[in-house]
């Protein structure tokens, strides 16, 4: 197989470093390309023009690490201080990375004599990028899978959403879904598990070629678990093969996986005022600078503005570090679960435990699993990192004002989900619906998806719009309050309902349904 | 009247063929214009700006179909092998349009001494572009109102949708809706039928002038039933009068009737990879360039570059070819019908029957209505035709597995419309709801709507996300998995319910409703 | 304090006029900046560089008032007649705003010895464009917030939406919610009352400096109560500080308050035919010209082209003056409060009393507070202001055919509206539920929010999408006909199954409930 591609490359220039000569018409000067990625251009040009392609407009095709680990400062992009000698004077390209590190990799397999892995990982990127990788190895991302499939609560909720449902009598019973529906749905974000189970011979225009055969692949998820044991992947947000910056610091990037109603942080930017500055100005915004100077570069902030990039004042002094561990501008995690609470220590959260041992950050009265959470200190210093970036448009008085509406905000919808679960609770008490205290789940009834309704949906999007001053439609109208009060009122006119027919004898209940134990 | 209009050219000129003298900025070359077409302009220039400087702006008013016409391969826009001659060497200017083949159109009018039709066809575009016009008919789009008008069932969904609702005792009555509703819900899409009813003198500046009055019009519903009898228009997606090709391949065209949660295309696609490449990127890539080449032009895909556009690769090769007829790309349709199944081999599926009888390419209890649907080997084909657009960008263990989750979450969402139509088979037979086999309609109850939900919108937004990658938060949360199981779980909550009211003595069913025979 | 700022001064030039030399790149050249003005930058352009480099971006730093004023005919963009002379040959920079009328507002404070006010009202912008602000005062959205807080039914509404939740006994009760809920919910869009409530001393680089503390900030909504007394803000669709008519012209503007499924006019938009153009075009369209010429400037509208903008055609000839009573274009308000009606002759809305001597616009059958709205004569006025527009592109029989299926649609959403409020009244009726006329609220139980559904959302989503030709999905299935058809047999579902378990002799509702009067 060498051979052919030997062959191949008799063809096409077999020096040791040639200038790319190919390039897209954008690339401004030829970068050296390794012979070894030649070999790989030489066929997957032609097979895949697309990949290809964006990566030669990608800066890791115009720039060689050795040139990029010379800039110091805030302009650095290149955080590791010692590069291996092989890359320092090539373009990062195929070879560089898919052959590296080949021996970490379970699924590395020869392919025309290379030693060939198909999943990039982040630690393959620490090469070049080592702070942003140990940075988002202690993000809450990067354990984005464990902390689903790790969390026995979470996968039963899981189970009653993408599982396989059937009647048994009068009650539903849900399947834990196959593999195949996990990985395009929960997993499709969290990440599935890359895991090598076989190989294949398949048929190429080279003959027959081995291949491993990848349970989980394809998978783009932030926390998938790579073929070398670690963490996420970068491609989660850098597409892959262009890895643009740009594409990272736009909105439509963290879109992908925060569109839906229980995490609506694209809907409510985009109706939001810095939405409505990025939607009509930001084509004339530079989303490549680094660093990011505000009201030069941009003159309102995107996701990546006030989470995780570098920003900087027009005399070049430091308003915010970079980050990949996105929590550091983040006190209050107001995803409910089921409550909005201070963020997790750990960014393993399969970790925690409630009051009442349930692996839950918070507990049913809606007080804090507090020994897990940041503590008062801890987020007063966060919120301090973020209201900096805030502070570069906004006096204080808006910033503190807007702040003190945010909080309350956390408060009132924690409130209105602690009404919604005592309704539910009273709803299990009386054994109109059986929770996983009485044999069941807490999620499989019509009614406690009303209540989920609340806590996974409504409360958040109200969070979500109060924090992004989104506040109009997306906090009201949009899955809001109007929503969550609506909700609430259901819950009580189904429990009133079932009360009155009980109080006519019957509870509307299957016949097979267990006796009850009382539900807390 | 044509007095007037001769009156009028004293002062523009009334020589057979001048330039096109106030052309808009952006013309490179002066195109002659025809001598009728000038007759046009010089009134509605004024009248209409907005509609003269779209087509100023558009290449039909930049290149005549004689220089058109020399182009050939991959490059090829004029797909007619003879045009006749008064269109060679002039702008394809209003009375090009408008005018050529009066005789077919019902709805020709004489109008200053010309017999103009006012709604332009596919067999009056074909002139040029028969190729396309030929696929287009055989085009599932093209036969859209006859699928929708000439199916009894669909029409009763119709009823209950669009349809006026009246109280009769405790039960409602739809009234099938008004032509006007209809011409703005369900036939906005599906296209009206343009039916010259007679005629009216209207008010203008030179005088009153005779018009027909014609039903259905305006109407741009890509199966609208034209004056010629032709079906459809290609006006639905080259928007009219600019008729840009950047405009029929960005997401935005096909929006216009896929944004819904019965067909939530765009949606899906904006939050997906494909989507977020081209939100970020797609302002540098070229929508114009025939053949439109990957990695070129463009870096991922938009609806068009996978269903419809003549695709190649950097060396000119054809990756696939241009189809007007968009179903040769795909082997499944995901819309469900009440399942998913595979294509329909007529594009007039209004001639479908399933084992009960009833027009619906699918049985009650998921199989298929298969005489009427393609076989086996046509969906490999199709597939096929599909994946090599995919390998254009990925590997083919990518997208094969990719492949395998698809056809999987069609047979997963299948059988979670089952499950769903179980709980309705059940609630039909106990008489709880009043079905069309018992006299009545399956959709026109709450717990009949509920179940349309779940195949009409919560599988579909399933299958959408699937199709398309986008599996994360429209596989899930939005529309998705999330609500098809809340929707099984309330059908079964409502059955459960009213098996419990019907063992205290009543069924809560208004004391006119008929005696039942088993719905099935 | 003003010594501190002197001494900074010292450092950055104290001449009376000095040119903008810190401008942004794209300013084409200098325009001199108020002495009081330079001091305002030399500390705020660090302190919030956001800010500033946006007002550099802005008209305001690149033309002086004097030049401007110059300007006559259509191209007139400063509407006074006289401008206070300070005013006329400097950029209108901080000072220009925010230290002119110092007397007028509650809010000013001594700041390094100018006399400042935070929130710059109308009436300060009326300094220069005198003739929008006093149409601005006459809209209905100057109103906006007025028209919400003296209603005392919307605000019982409000209640029950973004009040806090509580059960007594197994009634909710709904507590009015606190001021900083209010803020940020329905006083986010319709505008919070700046009150100046004390002061407080916060820490500067310049040492304690002392502030007002005002209730109500930040807000930008539009109907605003400043602390000039003055009524709503500039700012809520003219973006501070680059106040750009780019901002104004395009949808994001308008989607801030105008996204959710109340007045869902942005997604209708988007998905019709000329967002679609917008989508596609948009990017080529100049949308700064004044006046704004249709097909040269743009060849499909936005919200601002048929709603507020001055539309010309090529020869200069205007088609629409520019208006910023946005009503002088309106016949109909499509909004239902709760049928669709003619728009009131008041922008002040809170002074409308309907048959019942409701704050209703109509009555709870369908007929029109006719006192109140415009007559037959001015509603055929305003239909031919908007006409003018639309045919601009479209021929008159376009038009008149769109218009005449646009007020069916008026007339069938009021038909379904009725019909589920006479269910709502049934209910009511045998006690079912308690609305305000038996002490209760019509708003605060489940059967009570569904038919809000009705009014408030589908049936305001079906009149959108017709109004704006985006009659397909958002009139169908995106909250639309085949949503208020299931409301309102939801509704019914309801009602009959109460009836039938009131047969069995129970009527479902908590025992504290008072015996009813009849509802109406």
């Amino acid at each position: 197989m060498r051979n052919l591609l030997i062959a191949g490359l008799l063809a096409g220039g077999i020096a040791g470093m040639v200038p790319l000569l190919n390039a897209g018409a954008t690339q401004s000067a030829a970068v050296p390309v390794s012979k070894d990625t030649q070999d790989c251009l030489f066929c997957h040009e032609d097979l895949h023009p697309g990949i290809v392609s964006a990566w030669r407009e990608s800066r890791h095709a115009r720039i060689t690490p050795g040139e990029a680990i010379q800039v110091k400062g805030l302009g650095l992009k290149v955080s590791s201080t010692e590069i291996p000698e092989q890359f320092l004077n090539v373009a990062v390209g195929c070879a560089e990375c898919h052959t590296q590190r080949s021996e970490a990799h379970s699924g590395t397999f020869d392919h025309g004599g290379y030693d060939v892995h198909t999943a990039v990982s982040p630690k393959d990127c620490a090469t070049c990028h080592a702070q942003e990788a140990d940075q988002f190895s202690r993000n809450l991302m990067a354990h984005a899978r464990g902390n689903l499939v790790n969390n026995p609560l979470y996968m039963d909720l899981a189970r009653t959403i993408e599982g396989r449902v059937a009647r048994a009598e009068q009650k539903l019973e849900f399947t834990p879904a196959d593999p195949l529906t996990q990985a395009e749905s929960c997993l499709h974000c969290h990440g599935t598990e890359l895991e090598v189970v076989g190989s294949e011979e398949r048929d190429t225009f080279h003959g027959g070629m081995e291949f491993p055969v990848v349970t989980g692949w394809p998978n783009q998820g932030v926390g998938r678990v790579n073929t070398d044991g670690s963490l996420g992947t970068c491609g989660a947000c850098h597409n892959r093969h262009q890895f643009s910056i740009e594409m990272a610091r736009q909105p439509y990037t963290c879109k992908k996986c925060h569109v839906g109603p229980d995490v609506p942080a694209y809907k409510v930017y985009s109706a939001s005022r810095h939405g409505n500055m990025f939607s009509t100005h930001g084509k004339e915004w530079d989303f490549k600078k680094v660093p990011w100077t505000v009201g030069e570069d941009f003159t309102a902030p995107t996701c990546a503005s006030c989470h995780v990039s570098l920003l900087a004042d027009a005399s070049g002094n430091e308003i915010a570090p970079r980050t990949h561990q996105m929590t550091d501008r983040l006190p209050w995690r107001i995803f409910g679960l089921i409550y909005a609470h201070p963020h997790p220590i750990s960014p393993d959260t399969s970790i925690i435990r409630n009051a009442d041992g349930l692996p839950l950050p918070t507990n049913l009265d809606g007080t804090f699993a507090g020994d897990f959470l940041i503590n008062a200190s801890t987020m007063a210093e966060r919120a301090e990192n973020m209201q900096k970036v805030c502070r570069s448009c906004h006096g204080s008085a808006w910033v503190n004002n807007f702040w003190e509406r945010f909080e309350n905000t956390i408060m009132t919808t924690n409130a209105a989900t602690l009404e919604a679960s005592r309704i539910m609770l009273d709803i299990w008490d009386k054994g109109y619906a059986v929770n996983h205290l009485a044999g069941g789940s807490p999620f499989d009834e019509a009614m406690e998806r009303r209540w989920s309704d609340v806590w996974l949906f409504y409360a958040n999007n109200i969070r979500f719009a109060s924090s992004m001053a989104g506040g109009g439609d997306y906090g009201v109208f949009a899955d809001g309050r109007y929503h969550i009060a609506q909700a609430i009122m259901e819950l009580n006119d189904w429990f009133a309902r079932q009360k009155a027919m009980d109080a006519l004898g019957n509870t509307g209940q299957p016949a097979s349904k267990p006796s009850l134990q009382k539900a807390k």
